[in-house]
């Protein structure tokens, strides 16, 4: 028969086992902690009818999304998780309770030219608080937190949480009757880091017809650093001049106010005037989430306050607040910086229980079966191999356990194991022998994830 | 702004907050079974090369797939989670370790004609066991365990899984001469239950122009019924007449032998030779499971002995046996059934922090963040509502525990806790508190997914 070449489409990650399980234990510790803050989970379709994906239209969408016919039907693949929770939302409005807060952690699409570490099939794994008319700016505080903790999680320590607020933003542009250009100032000094403050008062200048003076006060404002006691000490000499601006400082000063509570730590979180976030729909707080050692990476963790979710599809004034993580790109990311711990198992298996010869199968049988109701995960080896063979399988899936049961072991009804990390070997009782390798495997998974 | 109607495709399930947690709950624990067994994750893309997807070919499956253009690229989804194993295992091959065990639990796509309880997105929950050039006979028993295994998990316990061997059959079909019409007579003889001896009697001899006695022999050889002892004695009747069925008999009492110390009783297991399974890719040991109440079902759990996975992409000989869950069925029958155990908590969070007052914010986050720590799933509510509405609120949502922190709380550091399904409400110190509530909460949570 002739042979089609097997191949992975480029831009779509797929794992071989060992990442793959590294990659399972982000997820599982994802689920964990978003569920501990009272989130739901949601799965929904990812093929959804194009019209409804692209209410709201425009620009990168339109070209990057996977949209095609099938029958009659115009379809599309979802292209993020917002727009389906907008969707599902004003659905299923009358049946939700509100504040309803959901998580999804799912694969979107989008077909972008395809690049060393761009994917066009990738996870999000998203949260949000959907609130019914209003939603308390506690919310909003209470984002960095679970930030903190899912990262804190998943082993990462040198990261810190960059939180802005729009209000903030727009009462500052309004005080310099900056109003109808605030985007592409926004835009520009979004720059600075990259282009540095000539560069970017060039542009506001000449680009942007501002005056000079307005320009500087622009660079003075977002050039106020320190920590967030200074910051917001600075933002105070602003106060009284702009109503919005105001009332944006007063939600900063809460969600500073109530970090502690929270339990995020001080050198975790920074207010930073330069965290913009380029898309309009948010109107208050906006997150930005940075590796200290990797600030090449951008944003790890990113998202925002905003006030209408689904304005396509309901007139009812759904606010919220949310953050999305793009699992697939920090994966490789860590993957590629070699930031994955490469203590914790990756094995399919904790034991491998190998009989000695036919004879012993029934009996192999009765332990492996014995050992899964304890919970160890146990593979059971069956095939007419080598001894040297069969440990050497062992050895190259990283299986840390190996039982040998043979003729002796079977009369005295015991067990024989080897911690093939040590290479000690030992026979005791099936009891004796379980606790021991149910030790050793807790020891093992304690570790976490990601190492720095 | 003019809004456009939301909706969901139809023959897309999606499930609102409740049903989502029931549906994660057999999620996680068809993940914890099959990795009980050493099968190691596997997730692979849901858009492949349409040309790869297609390598087989023909029937059903063309006309089904989703298939579309992206710039130049031919591209379809999957429609199951067979054939992006075979591609994974031939592209990967020298990087894999064989035996290769993988579970996989991902969505499909198929493009049926929409009705009731049929899914063009649905979930395929699969397991293989992939040898390379050979495969032992006992990981075909394995197979029926970790069936029953995965269902009894789940609560079921009104099932069988019924198996019989490819090898028997057609060797049958080889001693009565009829080889070459072997699979039109499986065809024909799985219709028995539905249209009785005498309809199947008639097609096999006007249809077929198979001789009337002939016909008698195949009605007689299926018609063999009891438990395993007796049919397999029944099958003895029939050995040394054919090499294959010899072959074939003697897998089927090895996989019967084994199944004891697997742990699957007898009640929960039969011989079956009725089972056929129509994909003609299935070359030894086949299974089918069925509940026992439902037999409309059909079988929820079916596979096979295969003896090439991945002819397609590869000469090497990957012979392998797997079983796949059709699992969004599968739930949305148990759903229908009302066969969904009600008493299993479906609220989004355990606990729902009510503080009393804006005063009292800060206590109640602390307490938050502390039950979060000890892995209680806790919803701070903040919003600005009557003490009334918060309690309709966790009420609604199924929260079982509410807790009220006022003033009198935060100077005695103490919490009030209230049991929403009892009404039974108390005041103690946090850790008393904590412990009360989360024994409540595992005594809740020991419940099966599935009642019968």
């Amino acid at each position: 028969m002739p042979k089609m070449k097997p191949r992975t489409l480029s831009g779509f990650m797929e794992l071989l086992p060992a990442p793959q399980q590294q990659m399972e234990r982000m997820m599982d510790i994802l689920r964990t902690t978003y569920a501990l803050y009272g989130f739901t989970p949601l799965d929904t379709p990812i093929i959804e009818d194009a019209q409804i994906l692209l209410a709201k239209g425009g620009g990168e969408t339109e070209k990057q999304i996977y949209r095609f016919q099938k029958g009659d039907s115009d379809l599309a693949l979802r292209f993020d998780l917002t727009v389906p929770l907008a969707k599902y939302v004003a659905l299923n409005y009358g049946q939700l309770s509100f504040p309803f807060r959901r998580y999804q952690i799912g694969k979107v699409y989008r077909g972008e030219r395809a690049q060393r570490g761009r994917f066009r099939e990738f996870y999000q794994a998203d949260i949000d608080i959907i609130g019914d008319e209003k939603l308390d700016i506690v919310n909003e505080a209470e984002i960095p937190a679970i930030i903190y903790q899912t990262f804190t999680r998943l082993g990462l320590e040198k990261f810190q949480i960059r939180v802005n607020n729009r209000k903030v933003l727009n009462g500052f542009y309004a005080m310099q009757g900056l109003s109808d250009k605030s985007q592409d100032v926004m835009r520009t000094v979004d720059k600075l880091d990259k282009i540095g403050a000539n560069a970017v008062r060039e542009i506001l200048a000449d680009d942007l017809g501002i005056a000079s003076e307005t320009a500087d006060e622009v660079l003075k404002f977002i050039s106020i650093k320190g920590d967030n006691d200074t910051v917001i000490a600075a933002l105070e000499g602003y106060a009284g001049r702009d109503e919005l601006f105001d009332q944006g400082l007063s939600e900063l000063k809460t969600v500073a106010k109530y970090l502690t509570a929270f339990g995020v730590p001080q050198s975790h979180f920074a207010v930073d005037l330069t965290i913009a976030r380029g898309l309009d729909y948010y109107t208050g707080t906006v997150y930005e989430t940075t590796m200290l050692d990797h600030p090449e990476i951008g944003s790890v963790c990113s998202g925002g306050r905003y006030d209408n979710l689904a304005e396509y599809y309901t007139d009812k004034k759904l606010p919220g607040v949310g953050i999305s993580i793009g699992l697939t790109r920090l994966f490789f990311v860590l993957q590629d910086q070699k930031l994955l711990n490469p203590d914790l198992p990756t094995a399919p298996a904790d034991v491998l229980v190998i009989p000695m010869s036919d004879a012993q199968q029934g009996y192999a049988i009765s332990a492996a079966t014995k050992l899964r109701d304890l919970g160890i995960r146990t593979q059971l080896y069956s095939e007419q191999k080598k001894f040297k063979a069969k440990i050497a399988y062992a050895a190259k899936l990283g299986i840390p356990f190996a039982l040998f049961l043979g003729e002796d072991e079977e009369n005295a009804g015991t067990i024989t194991f080897k911690n093939l990390n040590t290479a000690q070997q030992q026979t005791a009782a099936f009891d004796e022998a379980a606790k021991a390798i149910a030790q050793e495997l807790e020891r093992r998974n304690r570790g976490r994830v990601i190492l720095e």
